[in-house]
């Protein structure tokens, strides 16, 4: 499979003072909000709705571990744009690369591995053949 | 001043996992962040950007109070209307009347009383006459 | 029912920055999770743990309307006391009376209305009596 | 400097609905909440008191990176420990390994590297000597 295939997804959210923390800035853990919120929008497109995915596949993406670097710091009223680009297929796993960013200015970047597994007891699954044709097309 | 003269604001937001909890529905705190939100939202419609009304201003909204109806449950991936609506105003205070729908269906009602404060010490402080006309135009 | 003999039960929690937002105090929804936590403390006190509740009696306290008054802000690092004081049992709801404290200062207020809910379909029902019994002993 | 010096610092915290999302588990974001509030405790431990440092001294811990891996979930009602070892101190970085428990699982680990920087302006600095010898006696 040809990594380079895999188009770039990009949303744009607004920082609200719920992102915010006590130092002025977006507080560290929530930068993993706008990265997940991102990837959902992303499956969205892709035409699958998580919510859907586990009441009737018993499916759930679950995060398997992620390095995130903060690069400079994201302020409350900012409206960031965050990217999410698959770009490693697996049979039971994929990895996702990330960035977030106001105008030109890098905030974070992310290397993100998900994997698939049944959401009624969290066992690791292969990617259902459906849905990787979805994610890859 | 004719209340009835101040005109509805409505924003739409999605419900991701960080706003769910494991009772499979939105965090009932959660909701307050949804309301926070539009009123945002809200005053950036009316010309105030927050993080300048502080930064050059040293003024600030704070919740005095509230009162919150959880009337049916916000669920992962829906696409929610939040609404607010200014209903009266004072020297020092602004009452805001707050609702949260998905599609027809009522999930939620707040009553919201905000003042105006002081930044840097948190002392309220009388709307001042610029922030008034911005906001009741 | 003496609503008087009801007493008062209490718990202590530290400030993080998590809690915090931009305006360098706790963000006005947050202080919902704190009386929240207690609310969760007292029930284990009572001994009703919540997950073996929805897992075991498919049952869950949902929040049915909420009033909260804000005071005086909590800052990072304060150890805020919160408490919970059911005042009010009916057949299928109860009032709690909450209140957050740091040393003697009092931060915030809240009236909290819960309600006992299916877990599976989120239909009000009567509190079973055996949780009556484990509430108000 | 002799790395294995240095002990590791623990503490124990409750998994509270707030914590928690639609999975049923804690949502992966909130591990970073954990991994912060023992860093917070730990540094507390050595007599720095975040907010007196950013007030007194105008400096700030900020996080340049991290790398979480998830291992099994942590969830509602869980009584989790979390472990805080810094394993390398530079002159303006330090890295710290930390963990997470229930009983003898677990659930997650991260190796965190943080960085000292003023808090007006958010520029990295050297760690000041007595930042040092608070956080290395």
């Amino acid at each position: 499979m040809n990594e380079n295939s895999h188009s770039i997804y990009r949303a744009k959210f607004r920082v609200y003072y719920e992102d915010t923390d006590a130092g002025g800035v977006v507080y560290h853990a929530n930068y993993l909000n706008f990265f997940e919120r991102v990837r959902t929008d992303w499956l969205r497109s892709c035409g699958i709705v998580q919510s859907r995915l586990a009441a009737q596949h018993d499916l759930k993406f679950a995060i398997h571990s992620m390095h995130i670097e903060y690069i400079s710091p994201a302020r409350l009223d900012d409206l960031i744009t965050v990217s999410c680009q698959p770009v490693t297929f697996r049979n039971a796993s994929m990895d996702i690369a990330q960035s977030m960013h106001v105008d030109e200015r890098l905030l974070a970047r992310a290397q993100v591995r998900a994997v698939c597994i049944r959401a009624s007891d969290f066992k690791p699954v292969k990617f259902p053949h459906h849905l990787k044709q979805e994610i890859m097309r």
